[in-house]
């Protein structure tokens, strides 16, 4: 039987990490669990940024550099809505995109669920994996913040896009999640799955805003498989994005190790982290979780296959 | 005073009729009550082809060479709808189009009424003139066919884009006409008008549409306004698209007379031919509706400015 992998999964490193998944275990049988959090509406449309980098990531549809959008992307649209004065300019919808939110849009509004229209969308792309969406309900990350002295909460992209989270983030919330019930087929994925992995996503706004639709980190504790995630931080640092700003704002150092001991024991039974912080794998271990440290640079597909390919050999160590 | 001049319009013939006209009187306060009935829903999105041929025409963003869409268009939206399987193919929505449509359809969902929607998209082109849709309410003209050996409902874009009427319409029904209500200002426009103007629109599906709303052809009926009206048909044949079919729907020949009687002369004060159907004009005037021929062709600004001149001349005829 082929092994059943189940990742929970957010934007770019979610994706490119998943990249590396396939090419590494390509007779496996992948689900992806995606962040819907940063999902926002836009100009009337329903967008998905993260559900769709992995999609556009894995159906070669993608714009490599940036890591997000499509490839060879035109702003006409966007460029129209200026003259019409509609914004927000800060969020860049090429046009290749709006068509995915225009067919998203339509479909949720002629009734389909989420999880129904983006498999829909799946069977353009081919990502190679079973893409579901944490929630076919409206969940949406705010974040707190203080502006010209003012203490505003706004949406997450406003404050990763617009904001470039130049401001500390006072507190974040998945507005949604406490009434949020899991995809259809999520939880059984994860009660039927051979590994658990936790890429090196953000462990706040994209694995956390996962694990908190109730009933998930249940599933992902409870589950029989293994649960082995990959560090998203690398010598003290984030290796993409501005994760250790919304870390501090739930209390968690920006280290490898506290990454880790705030998912907890309860959750991970294997955390690798980078040969940067292989210093830090005795603490990791000390708090119950099995550590080891490799490169968890996401370079190339090769690099980011060997990732994967540690990760699951450190999920069959825990299993064992 | 500014002499007001209403004009009940269609698409392409209405809106060059109208560019005449702003050119024949730029000092008039110009309002038109738009067709909305070949308005119709595409991919979620709301699409009034006539009101934005207007506004486009008059704001001098159209496409002159085809007469309807934007200027330097593109279609990648259109073409990723269809990589991801998503039709009709067969109406050709352009990436700045699109623009229109998503910020009309925006504003529509958040509550706004369709003249208000109209009302704010014309702050960007500047039309020159106040543009009206004729009703809130919402009208879609279905065309009755047979195709296959088979009676089928269709709507009005179906039979004009895809069939190219090809077949013939054997009945034609703006659904929802009878209970909608004009828009906010348009009685009061007609009741207030000095001259009200039928450009050589669409008899049927344009005119004959906006006059299907309850209490608009009473109101043109019953103005002060002497009515004026320019044939559509020169020479026996629409002197562009193909009015011919739909007027045949309603029992009328294609000829200029023709559609004069079918006006009547309950509605019409008078009535420009074109000098190749100068011969008719006792015909119309036996009708009871004074009739006059000239050019009628609008091959450039300064000859639609001319036809739009000898309208407003016969208006002052009839009402001295």
């Amino acid at each position: 039987m082929r092994m059943r992998i189940v990742v929970l999964a957010g934007g770019i490193g979610g994706a490119r990490f998943l990249r590396g998944l396939r090419s590494a275990a390509p007779e496996a049988d992948v689900t992806v669990i995606g962040n819907t959090g940063d999902d926002i509406h836009l100009f009337g449309l329903k967008v998905c940024p993260d559900l769709d980098t992995v999609m556009y990531t894995l159906g070669g549809g993608i714009d490599e550099e940036q890591g997000w959008g499509r490839r060879d992307e035109s702003f006409r649209v966007k460029s129209e809505l200026a003259a019409y004065g509609v914004g927000p300019e800060w969020f860049g919808l090429g046009d290749r995109d709006f068509a995915t939110h225009i067919v998203r849009t339509q479909m949720l509004g002629a009734g389909y669920p989420l999880s129904a229209v983006t498999e829909a969308l799946c069977t353009r792309w081919n990502p190679g994996v079973r893409l579901l969406p944490m929630s076919d309900d409206r969940v949406e990350t705010h974040v707190a913040v203080t502006l010209d002295g003012e203490r505003r909460v706004i949406h997450f992209q406003e404050y990763w896009v617009r904001l470039r989270a130049s401001v500390d983030a006072e507190a974040v919330v998945p507005v949604g999640a406490e009434e949020a019930k899991p995809a259809p087929g999520v939880l059984q994925a994860l009660a039927e799955a051979d590994v658990i992995l936790l890429p090196p996503s953000n462990p706040v706004v994209s694995i956390g805003t996962i694990l908190a639709v109730p009933g998930i980190r249940e599933a992902v504790a409870s589950a029989a498989a293994p649960v082995v995630g990959l560090s998203p931080i690398v010598g003290g640092a984030p290796v993409r994005g501005m994760a250790d700003k919304v870390l501090a704002a739930v209390g968690v150092e920006s280290t490898a190790a506290a990454v880790a001991r705030h998912y907890g024991a309860g959750l991970l039974d294997g955390w690798l982290v980078d040969t940067a912080d292989a210093a830090s794998a005795p603490e990791v271990e000390e708090a119950g979780i099995r550590c080891l440290a490799v490169p968890l640079m996401m370079t190339d597909t090769g690099a980011t296959a060997a990732m994967a390919r540690a990760a699951l050999a450190l999920a069959e160590e825990v299993r064992a």
